[in-house]
């Protein structure tokens, strides 16, 4: 173990752009930036407190196509030519396109990225995709591999209830504990230079299995990866909760939400006061009748888009912990017995 | 445009470990090695050609396990703790997973990976994935994000025929044109050094749709998305057929081949004479009735641990293009009259 490291910290040192910080985290020495993203919603986000801050609302839960699938697809084609748009970029100027989706095989992302014709690396992390995307894409632009890349990430709440749970005529009843998935897609552009916001540092999220095995409360299952990776987080960067204006996770939910807060204070942190949650700041849950909050890819992806980089690039936060969370939920895993793992996955944002 | 390759050129000169090549790919100025590896397959695939080479034959296929799927994860995790331990390591000395497999989401992988306790990237490519977790590791590695990272893709026949067409107990006819899902799973342990083999470049590959619709014809989809991968490979080395030694396809299988080596004439490249294809390489195709051959991710995988690497580890190859090729295929898209695209990863390897 000592051995490996020594190694490791010669593997950051040794001339590379990057270097590797303590167990799992990554602090960028030329730290790439976020250029700019878009963000894409439906009707009831658009009806939401960010509403007025996203940059496209589709009315049409269909968005004028014929499948849930489809209007994801289309999501993640609208959310990615916006981003690209407002940098006055074509597709063929950014090198690498990290992308994934909640469906079986990614298919919102195969079917959206198909006439992008950029070189794709195709990703699983459920609702932590966005911060596994934005990891890989830093690690690409600060490692000297491409000038820019994209990373997107979304979900549909009709194409996810449809995979995970009962298609939408069913009319199932919910549980309090359950989440509402985000109709959404979120894009960003990452490149070298300024840009507006920074990534400077990243931690990767190990799968943290606590036995929870009910799929209509998703934040209780993956609190405790949130939990492991923001610990991971302040241990390797040597930080404390104080060190951040915000940790926001992805979509824990009110549910969720509390099980983290637990956690992290028996391992001896209290970010109480730093803590927010894209699941609860995209709607209102008194109005919206949205249970424990929002959740799915597009939760996170769209709100960070939409609302958290425009707080760091105002100066209003200066240094922020953004970790989306996901949920390892597979009909096929769940139906056969198995829990519902989860895995978060911590990116570092400063202005 | 101009101005975007400046800057990726930049990118790739500044200082920093590697080097963006052409429009696709990256060559790496200090080549990240490929340590170890180790395969694991099923009984068909140990009763094969490539048979005796394989570090472990699980004859049992649901390997001691309840369900395909746990059978999946449990063989990931053996060829995990296989390439560990022939380098005496244990999962903490490894930095960051990446892996992936065929089924909704990733579960193989999921499940495989949550006692490593490694942080995880999970990855979607269909069976082009291993080619994918190469590329990125590498990446790693290379750009001095860690010291040692593994790679890891698997499939099971049972798992995959359920997931994508008829559950095994049906007793479904094949026509001849399909493949035969791989029972199998391979791990690489990449690092900084020597190695025995090691991966200089590498070329990302981008979604391909020729628009075909015939799920038992997984060859026709993803040749032309690997043609795409091997002239864009050869574009942007500059390089001819000739300079490679093997040019190594995933599983196109036999009804795949010909249309990739057509598809290639077409611009121009003759690789008839360095082509080979795992899918042909791990069954006796007269003698073991699997029709156009080998597919899913453990074919390329579990072929290039235990027969390619040697190869060239022992000289007899020098240069080999490793083209692990994916059919983006799901049943839901499927189902919705959608075509299955293919995408195709490309690893350069060296002795």
């Amino acid at each position: 173990m000592s051995e490996f490291l020594e190694r490791s910290h010669t593997a950051g040192t040794s001339g590379a752009a990057s270097q590797a910080v303590g167990r799992q985290s990554i602090g960028f020495t030329r730290p790439p930036a976020i250029l700019g993203g878009a963000s894409v919603v439906g009707s009831k986000e658009g009806d939401g407190p960010l509403g007025h801050l996203f940059d496209r609302v589709n009315e049409d839960p269909l968005c004028g196509k014929s499948t849930w699938e489809q209007a994801e697809s289309e999501m993640q084609r609208q959310a990615l030519a916006l981003a690209l748009g407002k940098l006055s970029l074509e597709p063929g100027d950014v090198r690498y396109l990290f992308a994934g989706d909640l469906l079986g095989q990614i298919i919102a992302t195969s079917f959206g990225a198909r006439d992008m014709e950029i070189p794709l690396f195709g990703l699983y992390g459920a609702c932590s995709t966005i911060g596994e995307a934005l990891q890989l894409g830093a690690m690409a632009v600060g490692g000297g591999y491409a000038g820019r890349v994209a990373c997107v990430a979304s979900s549909h709440l009709g194409s996810a209830e449809k995979q995970f749970r009962f298609p939408m005529g069913y009319g199932n009843q919910r549980p309090l504990s359950a989440t509402w998935t985000v109709t959404g897609a979120g894009a960003f552009i990452l490149g070298e230079g300024e840009g507006y916001v920074r990534i400077t540092g990243i931690t990767t999220g190990k799968i943290v299995d606590y036995g929870v095995k009910d799929s209509m409360n998703m934040g209780a299952c993956m609190a405790p990866a949130a939990a492991d990776t923001i610990a991971g987080n302040l241990e390797d960067f040597g930080r404390e909760p104080e060190d951040y204006d915000r940790i926001i996770t992805g979509d824990l939910g009110a549910v969720g939400k509390e099980i983290l807060l637990k956690l992290l204070r028996e391992r001896g942190y209290d970010i109480g006061r730093q803590h927010t949650d894209c699941g609860l700041e995209i709607y209102d849950r008194k109005r919206q009748d949205v249970h424990s909050g929002g959740s799915g890819c597009g939760c996170a992806a769209a709100t960070l888009s939409a609302y958290s980089l425009d707080q760091i690039a105002e100066g209003h936060w200066r240094r922020v912990l953004f970790v989306p969370t996901g949920a390892l939920l597979s009909t096929v895993s769940f139906n056969e017995g198995e829990s519902v793992p989860g895995i978060a996955h911590g990116v570092v944002l400063e202005g």
